[in-house]
Order: structure tokens, then sequence, then C-alpha cells
């Protein structure tokens, strides 16, 4: 039987890819889709919102859980916690995908969790989390001898440097090794006159037109380079990823579930 | 206490990698270097011919096996079968890097290894051999929604199209999926016009100029992309792979170890 | 002055593209923007359609051409004839992004143009006609000794390969190096055993996910390679070629204009 | 009549690259081939040393010029100013790859060279000197809208940072926009919160293993990229443009000529 999903954040970007990504899949079914009290798309035919096929689904302004196996929320953390009250009340799993959480929401989100199956992770995306565990093998298997190097490209807005997948991405090869990332990375070599100290993890950052967002890790040896890239093309990666969490999640006992768990990677 | 290591092949240019990746190696000794019954090469000081450090060492004529802790041979089939049947009556681990053995030769070979540690690879780059096992699990996470494609590129002298890298790759990836390489392999779009057909793994080629060689694999879906290069820029990497072999056979018990067994992936 | 662009096509992609880059551009003002007649969209707002800022202009059924400097249509080839014909009345410079004329379509398309300033293109984009002129560059310096290849990359469902603009690069290189396309194209390897021949041009396809269009063109020799890479991640880079090629007609003879033309590439 | 070269820095690896490349063009003959006085190399065959066909040409102190058209030094300043002298008295043309000069050396290499035809250049690769080429095009067409990125990758023994001839790419790039690349190059984003600038030229830097050379200059807008990208495997790239100046010097007139003159970029 198909899972049957609502989804919140219908004015979101990623409310809107997530409901767009279970209209899609055969396997799951668009049960709710929820925008927040008072927004001028309740009421809303989902159907002409997203240009998909989702008959007779209005918008909704109010999370209604009957009748639903998993709630999708990618919205903002003070209506993250009210969805986590109302799943926890009804004993529903739920996916997390907001972020920006402080200490204390982040407390009140974790009691609320606390009897159910959940997901929640910063990034969504099955090749991101996927490269993680690459990665970790190829630190395993060539970081001894191999330079690390990770260079990461994002369009002109991005204001941060280098991202935070990146720093990710150099955690997950710091832990791997053994090592402290923050011992071991390198920003900046135009200051310096020095070759490559051993053992060093090198970032580098490029900032151009409309990126969305490219990885890639270069593990080079005397005679051979191994690289794990990741591009990034639209959002609908993480709405893709968040359907596989929701599906991994059906039927699981209470619990925190990690990307890497709902991929098998664990 | 150091890995002593004998080298066959002297005249030839693995056999000379080898040779001098055990000489750069703080952890390893070269004890012997052998040319081909009645090379011009016998009786050459080693540090004259290979531009490395080996004092007093020349090239020999003859495997002597008494001091030896594991040999390495790149040779000729004809020669690696005199190599094995010495090994296996000195006791003495082997690496063969060589290729190119008919049935009988093979038969004739295994007979001689049973007795034996020894480990025998057609490509003993480690990142080519990470790059397998990375595969295995891209294919595992992302093979049922992924389309894959390998590219690869070598120099224009190469005759063969794809390489036995890239088709090992393809191997490696249809058997993490339960699928037949060659019911899904595609070798050439130009002569159709139609869409991709899901579950195929399309390969295309590249020659040009000295590329030593260049293999990335591509998991392709909506909204994003893994990749999986490996760039090898000389046979250093080989050799580097060989004596990585040779100090894992080290006080190993008798019996076959892959490349996958000595970097820790099986 | 601002340019007074009116562009017609409003129900398409590509036409919607060109009315964005046109609001967007402080240079030039969106003063029609037309449907064909008897669409849903006739009476629309045009601020509403597109989410960017047009006030007061609403979507129009009929194409009025007083107080427009330039024409931009991405259309059908009926309807741009119908579009070229009210240009030639009215004397009014047109940029035609439409393809799939007949032969009998082009004849009566060159007549109604023969007294205009226009340009017409199968590609409109900056950067892949920057990348025509970087290549007959290169192969004129290179490509005597160089390998020349050609590897492009595009979405699942595109059913012809190699792309047009695979090829049409291709021919760029064989006009610069005074040779048939045809004679030195390769489109596949994978039959042969045999080293590159020299002179050919390689052709290599890649299909997977949602990739827009990457080319790359790489001359290969001895010691070096030289690429020079196009990607596509979206059609405002066409739309915005487009819009450069109008402010380019503005004030010009009539004459058939070429995007080389615009691009001061010629 | 093929072209009479005669080559200094026969105990360097630039000179024998040079002495490699003109061994096997058809169209040239090395007449010389000089070492240091004193050199143990001296007398020695030059097919031995090189392993190429020379023969009966043995290595030679002194540089006699005498049946030479033209002479190509790649050595250290010294011995350059040397050749210049030589060169100049007999009025033979010179091709000069030697860098380091004081600035007392340059004037009184300049003053020998004033009476010939020289051509000097700091990389004498057909690539980077094509690149430099393609670069101002493309900024003439692109700078304006483009954001430009500046990534290379080298060895990790090497200490400048970013490489001589990346920060010759961003001149090149920041002349043809009538800017100063001081003002507009970014080095590190990694201390900022920030947006990218309009019109700063970032670089970045990866340091890994043995790569010889990779620079890759982007120009990236609102829906695509293009990229010019070079890629160093051997010195034998930077001997061969070095022969093709010395073929281009044959019989012009007294002059100082730069690689782009040769090219026929200019």
């Amino acid at each position: 039987m198909a899972l049957r999903v609502a989804v919140t954040g219908a004015s979101g970007r990623m409310g809107q890819a997530v409901a767009r990504a279970v209209i899609a899949d055969d396997a799951a079914e668009l049960v709710a889709f929820v925008a927040r009290p008072g927004s001028a798309l309740v009421g809303t035919e989902v159907t002409a919102l997203l240009g998909a096929d989702a008959p007779g689904l209005l918008i909704s302004e109010t999370l209604v859980l009957e009748g639903v196996d998993v709630v999708v929320d990618f919205t903002l953390p003070e209506s993250t916690l009210h969805t986590a009250k109302l799943c926890a009340t009804a004993g529903i799993p739920v996916v997390i995908g907001t972020t920006g959480f402080s200490g204390e929401e982040l407390s009140s989100l974790e009691r609320s969790l606390s009897s159910l199956a959940f997901c929640r992770a910063a990034n969504f995306s099955t090749g991101v989390n996927l490269a993680y565990r690459l990665l970790t093998i190829a630190a395993e298997v060539m970081g001894g001898d191999a330079d690390i190097e990770i260079h990461e490209a994002h369009h002109k807005h991005k204001i941060d440097a280098p991202s935070g997948t990146a720093l990710a991405m150099g955690q997950v090869i710091a832990d791997a090794m053994g090592t402290s990332l923050d011992e071991v990375a390198r920003h900046d070599r135009s200051s310096q006159r020095a070759a490559r100290e051993p053992g060093s993890i090198g970032f580098s950052v490029t900032r151009a037109g409309d990126i969305v967002g490219e990885h890639t890790v270069m593990f080079g040896t005397e005679g051979e380079r191994l690289e794990v890239t990741h591009k990034a093309s639209s959002r609908h990666a993480f709405a893709a990823g968040a359907l596989r969490a929701a599906h991994f999640l059906r039927d699981k006992p209470a619990g925190s579930y990690s990307m890497a768990d709902v991929l098998g990677l664990s």
C-alpha cells in the first residue's frame, strides 16, 4: 500500500519540492499539504500550485494526522516544534529538514521526538550522504599516503566559505584518520611560501554565476589520484532523499535515524 | 625489521618501477634484482641503472631466495612460471603482476602457488582497487535510481576501447546490481535516436595525446550527480600497490589474496 | 534611453525566459508580451505570470509595433512568419530563435527579413558562440599536432547523439583545418582494435539525469592538453544572448547579423 | 632543408627534452649538443644519453656555430649570456628559456640580442600561450557579465601559490578588461562572510601528489559557464614549443619575437 505522506511548508520551496516528489512517486500518496495559518495559499488546489497531478487535494491550514503514515517538515523552527508535538501525540513518524534551531528549541524538539521514529538531517541528498561514506573508506585506505584536497564551487551569492558540506566532508575524513579537522585544515596558501604540509587537508573555493553546489575531494599520491565528486543541480535531490527517509521510517521502532541508516550505510 | 624483497624483470619498466619503490621505502630492503639469463644488464650496479641508492647491489641472473621475505614478479608468463616454482620450493610468498597467461599456463601457475601466500592482480593500483569498492557501495545505494555512465580517456596509442579497467568497473557495478554487464552495457549512441534506456550502463571513450589513464563513473539522477574518478599519472601507482601487497603477504598463511584483501576492503 | 522590446511566445518557456531577462535589464523595457490568439493567458498580468515586476503590463493577443525598438521571437515557424511580416511592414529589427522551418517556410522568412536588420541563430548562448570562436583559434594553432576529442553530456531524455552543438563545434574545427567533418569524425571506437587515426575528431556521449548540457573539446598532444568547456545550467543563457542581440540590432542597417557579429567576434 | 639546431644544457632536463624533440622532428636536425666546460658528459654519445637516434653526434664542450641555423638555450643566466654573445657575433637566431636573470644580467643580455632574431619566454608551452589568447577574447566577450575564477593544481612540492602561470592568466584577463590585477584579485574567502564582489577575479589552489600543472579559468554567469583548461603532463610540451619557436626564427629579421608571434596569435 502506498505510503500516505503529509507535507508541511506549502509556501516554501522545499515543501513544494517534497510535495512534487511525493506526487511523482507511485509508492507514495500526498494526503495533506499544509500552509501556515493565515497563508493566502490555504484552500488553493495543489494541482494548480504545483503543476502536478493531485486531484481534489486542497492546501490546508491545519495538520490533521488521521490516515497519515509519515510527516515531512521543512519549515521554520517554531512551526517544526508544533509539527513534532502533533506527531508525538499521534505517534506518527516525522522527517525534519528544518535548520536554525536555538539550543532551547532543540531541547524542546528532542523531548517531542523521544517517543517517535524520526530522521533529522542538515542535508538530505542521497549523493552527499553516500559521499560521506565513500570518503570514510577512501580516507582509511589512502589517507596515510595521500594528499587530501577539497574543492567546492557555489553561486556568487553564497556568503560562507568553505561551504558547510565541504567542512562536513573534511570532518568525515579527519574522523576516519583520527585527527582533528581544526588542526589539519588549510584554507589559504597564497600567504605562505612552503611546500604542502604532510597530513594537512586543503580547502579551496570557487564562487561564480549560478552554480548550485559542487564538491570534489581529491586523494593524490605519487602516480595516481582518486576523486569523489558531488554536483547538485536542483533541490529535487533533497526532496528525493527526504522521501526516501519517509519510506524508511514506516513501521520502524521509535528512535533517531540518520540518512546513513536510511541509505543502509551505517 | 625491514621487509626483504626480491624483484624480477630488471629490464622491464614495471620491474624497475617496483625496485625503485622498494628502495624508497624505509620499511623495505631490495635484496635482489634479477634480469633474465643472458641479459646485458646482469652484473650492472642497481644504483647506476635506477638512479636510486642501492649500495653494492648488482643485477643478478638467478633468483636466489635465501634471506628473501617476498618476491615481486612483473615479467612474462614463462618467466613467472619459473619464479612461482622457485617460490613454491622455498615457501616464499609472491606478488604477481604478469598478465597474458594461456589457460594451460594458468593451470600450471595455480599448481605452483597452491601452497603459498600470493597476490595476483590485473591492476595493482591502490586507487583503482579502492574505486571498485566505492563503486559497489554507490551502485547499491544509488544504482536503482541513477543513470550510470563510465567515461575513460587514454593516450592515442591504445588499441582497445573501452579499457579493461572501464569494463572491470562496469562489471563491479553490474554485480552489485544483480544484472549482466553484457545486457546493460551501451557502447555507441550515435546510431540510435532514442532516449536513454533505464538500467543501462553507458560507456564512452576519449583517445588523445599521452593520457596515462583516466576513468570517471557518474551516477546521475534528477537533482544530483555523484562521480568517482581515478587518474593515473605514472606506473609508480602500480609499483606502490604491488609493494603494499608484498608487505601484506609477510607472515600470512598460504592462500590467494586479492588487492581488496591487501587494502582491507573485503 | 532604454531599449523597448516586444516579446512573443508568452506561453512558451523561452518566451518567458526572454521576458524575464528584459525586465531584469536596466537598459531595456518590456513594452509588449504577446500570446497566440485565443490563448488563456491573454489579459493576464505579466507580473503575476512571471513573478517579475512589469507594472501594468498585460499579455496581449496582437503584436503592435508602435513604440517598439526590437522584437524577440522564440515561437513556432508559422507564428514567426507572421511576426516577420509585421516587422517588415513596420521596419522593426527582429531576433529569431525559432527552429524547425521547412525549406518553403525558410524562403518565405528570408523574403520578409530582406529589408530588416535581424539576427537568427540556432543557439543564442553567449558562451557557446564564444566557444566556436575559441575553437577556431585553437584548431589553427594546435590542430596540426593535437588529437581533438569532443565529449558532451546531456539529460537522459535527449534522443539525438551527439548533440547538435557538439557537431557544430566539430564543424567549426573542421572548417578551421580545411577538412570535412564527415570524413574525420569518429563516433564509436568499441568495435575496432586500432590506435587513434591521426587527424580524426573523436566524439563521445554521456546521457544521465537532468544534465542541461555540457560540452568539452580537448586538444591533446604529447606533454599537454588544452580544453574548452561549456556548461549550460538554464535557458537564461539563451535568453540573455537573445537580449544581447536585441541591443546590438538597434540602429543597425538592414542585414543578417550572426551571434559572432553581436559578440564582436567576426 | 631541415633546420640545423644547436642545443645547450646537455646535462639539464630541459636541454635534454629539447634535444629529444629536435631528433624526433623530421624537419630538424640536431647538429650540436653542448655541455658546460668540464662536464663529465663531454664526449658522450648523444644516442646513448638520450636513448634517441643521433648517429655519430658527441656531446661537445664548446658551442660552434658554423652550419647552425638556430640555437636553443635552457641553462643558467651566466651560460646564456655567453651563448647570446656567441650568437650575436655569428648572427645566429636564438631561443632562450632560461629564467632568473638579475637586472644587470638582463641588460647585458638585451645588448647581445639587439642585433638578432630571438624569442625569450617564461613558458614555451603552445597550450599555455594559446590559452592566454583565448582568455583575452573570452574576457572581452564575457568579462563584463561573468564571474571569473582561476583554479590551479600542482604537486605537493611547489612552494609558491598561486602559480606564476595562474597569475599570468589573471594578468591577461585584467589587461583585456582594463583593470589592475592587484585590485581585483581575491586569494582567500575563508576569512570573510560576504557575497562575491562583482568584478573580482578569484584564485584557488590545490596541492597534491605529483600533479605537473593544471589551470582552469571559469567565466560563470546566470545560466552558463565557459572554461578554458590547460593540463601539462611533461616537459615535452615546453620543448616542443621551443622547437616551434626555433623553426619560426629561421630567416626572420632581427627583433624580439614572443610565443604569440610564433603561434600566429599577435
